[in-house]
């Protein structure tokens, strides 16, 4: 924010406000000007005249008397001080805005915040959410403490751990089966690699277009049914030709139909839980992006080792 | 870029451009309006005078006595017509812009792009990044076609099917090592999936910065070095940890050697790809977010499965 404004009250004259403006600006005083804030006595705010418009106005009047005609075209699109930051992003999107008032509670006028800025919160914004997904903290990143940035990232790695040898539990519990059928341990990661894809797709479309503000709350159900409408959709089509090139592989049909199977329902749970964690995280009012990639990848690999794995063993052994 | 502008020519007298102006804004032809663009007979652009400074000017002279005291002051930053988008969103940042005026190659002043084209700008970019770190393409999604989502989807998933299979390949390779000892089936997915997690963190940071300017030709081998340490230092403390844990799990202390190593090189091997990649696609002047997932996950996996297979060849039978 900066607290340099050009403002004036509301019954001073046009051309005195004009005149007072070249003489801040001639001692350089003010900069990037684009708006100015008539107030009253108190510095409260009441109009936003965009200079176009002033320029427009009878320089001879007061600024009352040129607002008087269309007061309503004034009436500036404000942020509170303690808006929440996103909100104020959109407005300026929404409104087109070059620059707009901030005011406090009882509308006094504490700064401006403009485009530039907002240009660099946009940019930061979008930063974050990559960064989330993929497990990066940008306040750890941004110094170049390398030590910090590699703790940040630990952290995160840490709950990988913990999550792929969760993964490596189910494995666990089918040793017997691998061992009486190598090929399933040859083949176990596709089925895997492939939910984790195909969630992350999910997943990376649903929080952006949530953090754009694209997905109202009423459209919850539409986006989850059209993320497992595509999901299934490319599992039945990998299903068939995964399928084909395994039991090709290996000679043996019905691993076939094993992995057909597992990677039809592994790529169902992706798309549903690639759509709904985000928008539950965003119920709960957290930053979808945070940790929702690595709940989908251990699901993803739970479901994908426990269904190929308990399929083979129902129809192999 | 809108083609509305506020143009004047050099010799009018300032009265009579505002009072111009003042005409088409009653018309409603005028809106959102920030700078005059002074041009010369033949529509060629030679200055840009921002509202803020045109309110100070002296209004019964012209325009060129105006700017003759301090011309370079009005040399407006301008875009080419032909320039790239990501360039004109670079100069709009670099110089806190609002609005910027397009040329053609011959100087001739063609229309302006605003500060809300820009924030739109801005976030397609962000947006296509992330959609392509993940496999999907930002134009299939736009419309509500799931089939042409869906299809757009299914390409990028093909691809981590061949790079599936090719690392089931060299788990095949060692196809009798795991039938003597099961419990590296169970374990080979947490070398392959720390690999992918912490060269998803490198890539991701290397491909922001490189969007955001912030990586510059000189900054390659810093890059590489900052990330192949963070990845190193992370490799050694999980391989400890795994290295502990898979010991005492299979109570086979030298399972836990062999786990550690390979978590060490698959690390190394994730901090220099993640941040090579992109460098390198950069260099090739390809996007740096398409299709650097699919070539990284892909050396993650081979070389966790190699390295932890291979090793426990080695060191176990």
């Amino acid at each position: 924010m900066q607290t340099e404004v050009y403002t004036a009250e509301l019954d001073r004259n046009v051309h005195d406000v004009i005149r007072d403006f070249a003489d801040l600006r001639r001692r350089g005083e003010l900069e990037n000007v684009h708006y100015l804030f008539v107030t009253d006595k108190i510095k409260k705010l009441h109009f936003g005249i965009e200079l176009d418009s002033l320029l427009v106005f009878d320089f001879t009047k007061t600024l009352r008397e040129n607002i008087k005609e269309s007061p309503e075209t004034f009436k500036p699109v404000v942020a509170q001080d303690r808006e929440k930051i996103e909100d104020v992003v959109h407005k300026f999107r929404e409104y087109d805005l070059n620059s707009m008032p901030i005011v406090n509670k009882h509308g006094v006028l504490l700064g401006r915040i403009t485009s530039d800025d907002i240009y660099d919160i946009i940019n930061d914004q979008a930063t974050d959410q990559m960064y989330h997904l993929a497990g990066v903290n940008d306040d750890a990143e941004e110094e170049e403490d390398i030590l910090k940035a590699g703790k940040s990232r630990a952290i995160w790695l840490s709950l990988n751990l913990v999550t792929a040898i969760a993964a490596s539990l189910v494995i666990g519990l089918f040793a017997e089966t691998l061992q009486s059928l190598v090929a399933l341990a040859i083949l176990m990661p596709i089925v895997a690699s492939m939910g984790g894809n195909a969630g992350t797709q999910s997943l990376t479309v649903v929080v952006r277009q949530l953090a754009l503000g694209n997905i109202a709350k009423q459209d919850a159900y539409r986006t989850i049914r059209k993320e497992v409408l595509i999901s299934v959709a490319n599992g039945l089509f990998f299903a068939v030709i995964m399928g084909v090139i395994a039991s090709f592989w290996f000679d043996r049909g019905m691993l076939g139909v094993v992995i057909a199977l597992s990677m039809i329902i592994n790529l169902l749970i992706a798309g549903f839980f690639g759509s709904v964690i985000p928008l539950v995280l965003k119920k709960l009012k957290v930053d979808p992006a945070i940790g929702s990639t690595v709940i989908l990848t251990t699901l993803t690999d739970v479901v994908g080792f426990f269904s190929f794995l308990g399929l083979a063993t129902i129809i192999l052994l």
